[in-house]
């Protein structure tokens, strides 16, 4: 267990804080949050009832669950950067509390940080069931085989398809309906490779073994079949690079990360065909 | 409660009718529907029990959503309102009896409406924590802020997402996978207005603070990112404006209101690139 | 109940296998594969179970499905040929026994056949009832009168809708986001019809009375308002007809057929607008 | 099935007028009762969601209740015969379909119908499975090894134990916290055999392998440890032999078998000690 | 709803102190008392849960429940008289919050007050399908025409039964295994009256239409088919009056009733045979 | 955890047999016993999913006595001596994995002495709310400040009542519908302490402060309000002491400990009053 934990500090005040003023709430929050030791047995608590059913008992999946992010620090650290992201980049995001309960983009996320790492382990099968709970649940399609990195943000995330051999950088931000598909009925690497601070917008749709570079926006829209060199904006179906002089500028600092300002329309408003 | 209640009435005549054709349904329909002295009562019981979960039981769900529904007219003629444009809108819509118990996009778009009225009463972690319920179960992922007039069509509705401070007019139809979407990690007004009358086809995807005029369609797959003027038609990816001359023969009659013909495409036809 | 059923035998093969390296399932396949005699009986208790509600109970649905796969061969062979295509075309699929189990497009599909066959007893409440189950269980929106050939693959087929007039034919593979939509207020055939070995992409969207030809492939991200002709390749918003001279060469064999590699991209790579 | 099935139509009859009277439990009447082809098919039904746990679905139970059930002509004439002596003997009884739904006596006697065909096919573990769900749910604990006569009435039924090899006759009526029990840690015969006809007040507890002759009554309260004759009335701890002459004259006429007339007290009236 | 109400005050202070020491049962706590606004929506919630069933809906029973006690003043008396009797009379009772959350006894005595609510209406049915629920959850049948005084204590309750025509003083005491019930297959008049303050110690069977006087001390194991004086004591099977010494004393005054001092042994121990 | 565990070894070989003759217990004896690494966690997650309820969670549950059971040797060994009980003395018990799947009786045991844990540690409320649950659900109703021995078998135990300050010895014997009771309104021991190899009879009632000496046998339906020697029998109401030459050849040899003969009428039979 991490040693000092704000995080989990801040969403357990942030509940109490809740309770007060939303008693009919506080139930929830004592069984979900308030009771727990840790933001791992609470998350594993949260996430056994969320994707429970009448053949994977609830009381199975927890014990499944705690046991998977009891001593993985790798995984407790992704969940704290993620849940930061969530504050940080959504600003409909009220706190970390609620990031937790409510936002299933967030549960999907961590859900399948715990079925990557059945998967690592040969459990191809449990693994599997559980991709599928959290698709029916969630409707967040993710194979486990597929790498995430850390702080990455799925807003929304309805319909998000991501195939088995596809990366994902770190601080990445993902809108709803994106596909990072295969393409042919082949096995080997078939899935694009997301780099780091990319963000990708509603409805895009990446197919096959490509490199998106870092910091590069993808516009919402978008069908991209080839790679995509770093930080630049394309946009299209397909997609085409837009704007050269604003990728120039927009490379020069960090903080214009495309997945951190989660602009998704400035330097596409002059965007015509 | 409102005094004549023909939309009640029907519905319940309806129930009946069912009822004798199908005794399978008749359980669920006595549940949902026959046993229930009025609309209110009967959409609080259904949603109740769509929306509970093993931390946010049906008896407490059903309480809160009777209290919110029982005293606002405005709420309860919206409820009519969209009921009555289901029907007459969406061919497959086999009478009001059917919307009620198996139209996800009716249910969704009427629990948004009490999340909303919690939003507005300063509740906003319980409206947060029945949005996410309601994304969840019915795969409509709309804002407790989102506001949203009388007699809208959700058809479908899988996908669609709505943001914070989007404004949607009266008479609207909204396909599945739209999204009003913000743009940019900001606070502020920051997601679309959409005027009355306006068709949103399937996918389509309107980002940041525009403005949709009254009586306009929006192509499916389209991507709108500026303001549209009232009754035009706009397609493509970015969208653009079509067939001026056929926008001038609709803007004459109120009764082609392409929400209300949900005419998809008579007037792209003739649309290349 | 088929004479020889070599699916069933591979598929309860695979399960034992299966239980030998993950005792955390053995009680979820034994419940919903070894307990049972066929797998008729198999797949009737497990959509049961997913599609069960505190108004609809699993005990009802389980009779219901029971009884409407017990003497249809037609239904029956479609099963087979259906779990067979997920084996075949979809390079994550492991076996039968994760198709039936844990991949909700093939769980929605054999469903929508049940629902059908409802349909076309005049049971229309019933089938109603079942495809709205169906959408929020699997977020597959298929309307009850849609007809469905023998060995079409839905591949994760998260917010699939498919109006009432379609008519799919064999050996289709639809990817997810994909709408056979219709237009206009009014009745009658107003869906598309697609022809045997057609590849759909991901996010497609079809609207209206329109053909598209045997052996076609239909780009993601691509808007259909027009006919199609058979063993062309079309993308684009709208779309539009791509390479005459690699369609020519596809026509020649049969082994090409989209929907049976699953290229969604090779002859689309040099696309451009 | 049966030909004529007057039980049947009757319970039928009952719910419908029940229906137009209580519309609450109309969801309840048409799940339980109206909806099925059978008194089998409902009561298998009924049961089913009665024993029904987080490990043992319902589903599983509806399907092994109906095979048990549906092809045995002596437990559908056993069931007859029981739901009858509840309407003919038990004064609070308002109906067939009062027993049907409401009696957990009658439910938990016609469950062990069922446990005990399946111990007689050597399916010991199910059988015990089942009694223990019998004992936890109805609060009434019969080895599935005991064999039961026709027209038993359980009244009341709370805390009832009976042994393996206990054997109960016809138109034998049992009170609540009645026990037919074992003595010593032996195998083999150690159970009571009681014969047609006869009345065990509430609270009696017979030990041992001791016959209980035809027509005879054990009051309330007794404790009874050796053979008792025919058409005797016995009470007591331990049980004594009461009015001889009363006895004589009950055992003129069949009409006056204490079963049948369920009167606990009138020969017991000037008993005292 | 009672102007000042002590009861309900005392209660949700108990529950906010019992939620200090024991954050387990927080959710608990706040589900079932401190979210609800008086005591008699928290009872119509906790025992809606109780009697629940799959097919009897909890939100179905809380709007029932709701409904007989929000206005039935002399109902509301009742309950806040029988728990401060477990308050006062039960030595294991350690408050309200204990009671109300945790004596089987006490919910099964509130929801027969419901239960004859209804049967006082002539909603018959749904009074016996509820007495059947309280009789399998709580093992305490009631028939629900018995009527039942006020500051009543069940104590254990299990296995209790009490026929249609029994009549209940106030201030009475009943243990568990205590049978008040008929005799003969006749209608009418047949089960026991009981007089105020009498103590019927545990597995007492009173069979008859027989009257108990007031401050009367029934023996646990006694069996009683005749009326008993007030102020005496009886135990035995049959049951012979005691110590007539005692009983004066006894009678003189009200103090001693036994109903209060639940003394079940002090005049009974020199009891011989 | 115990080195070697002879029980749990065994009680897992009689699963795996039992599910090659059984296959439809299959899922319930890989969720319930073979799935889990001990005893303590087995039993942990079956006792949860029995007392669960929809406001105290299989999940929570689970957790909870998962460590209550984890480290606590006493109460390892407690449950391992209990199990033994139940093969040796108890002729209808057909080993180890009924007693621990189908054994209300065991496991209401086995379930309070976890929440007498509770109570020694001081957690009273949550203790009182597990007895009640554990009292609904098995219908024993044992305070948790009761404390009971070793070895201990409860046969059938439905309406077993036994109060806050009792004391069991080891290896006692106890049948249903015996109750251990306090007397009079007042605070203090107040409840009977039963020696080592005691035979409770089915409804015996021993009430106060009262010792039962080591060895002795408490015959079926007697009332015991004061103390009783060693190695006697008694029985009746009120009990006397019964064939004093059977009582001392009975002390001679530990063999014959009634407990462990489960010999409830030889030195009976020749009882008259």
């Amino acid at each position: 267990m991490l040693q000092l934990d704000h995080v989990w500090d801040d969403l357990r005040h942030e509940a109490l804080e809740q309770l007060k003023v939303e008693p009919h709430l506080a139930s929830y929050l004592y069984a979900t949050v308030l009771v727990h030791p840790s933001l791992e047995r609470s998350l594993a608590f949260h996430l056994a009832n969320k994707l429970a059913s009448s053949t994977l008992l609830s009381s199975q999946l927890f014990t499944l669950f705690r046991e998977s992010l009891s001593d993985d620090i790798k995984i407790q650290e992704a969940i704290r950067a993620d849940i930061k992201a969530f504050r940080e980049r959504d600003p409909a995001c009220m706190g970390y509390v609620h990031a937790m309960l409510n936002y299933k983009e967030f549960l999907a996320c961590e859900a399948h940080r715990i079925t990557h790492t059945l998967w690592d382990q040969g459990r191809f099968a449990l693994a599997i069931a559980l991709q599928n709970r959290i698709s029916e649940v969630f409707h967040v399609d993710i194979h486990p085989g597929a790498q995430i990195g850390k702080g990455v943000l799925f807003d929304h995330a309805t319909g998000v398809v991501i195939g088995e051999t596809a990366v994902i950088g770190n601080n990445v931000s993902i809108l709803h309906h994106v596909t990072l598909g295969g393409t042919g009925n082949c096995s080997g690497i078939r899935h694009p490779r997301i780099g780091d601070g990319v963000l990708l917008g509603a409805g895009a749709i990446l197919l096959g073994s490509i490199t998106v570079g870092d910091g590069t926006k993808v516009g919402a829209c978008s069908l991209v079949l080839t790679d995509v060199p770093p930080h630049t904006t394309v946009v299209g179906v397909p997609a085409r690079r837009l704007n050269p002089e604003v990728d120039v500028a927009m490379k020069a600092t960090d903080e214009e990360l495309p997945a951190l300002s989660m602009d998704h329309t400035s330097s596409i408003l002059n965007y015509t065909i």
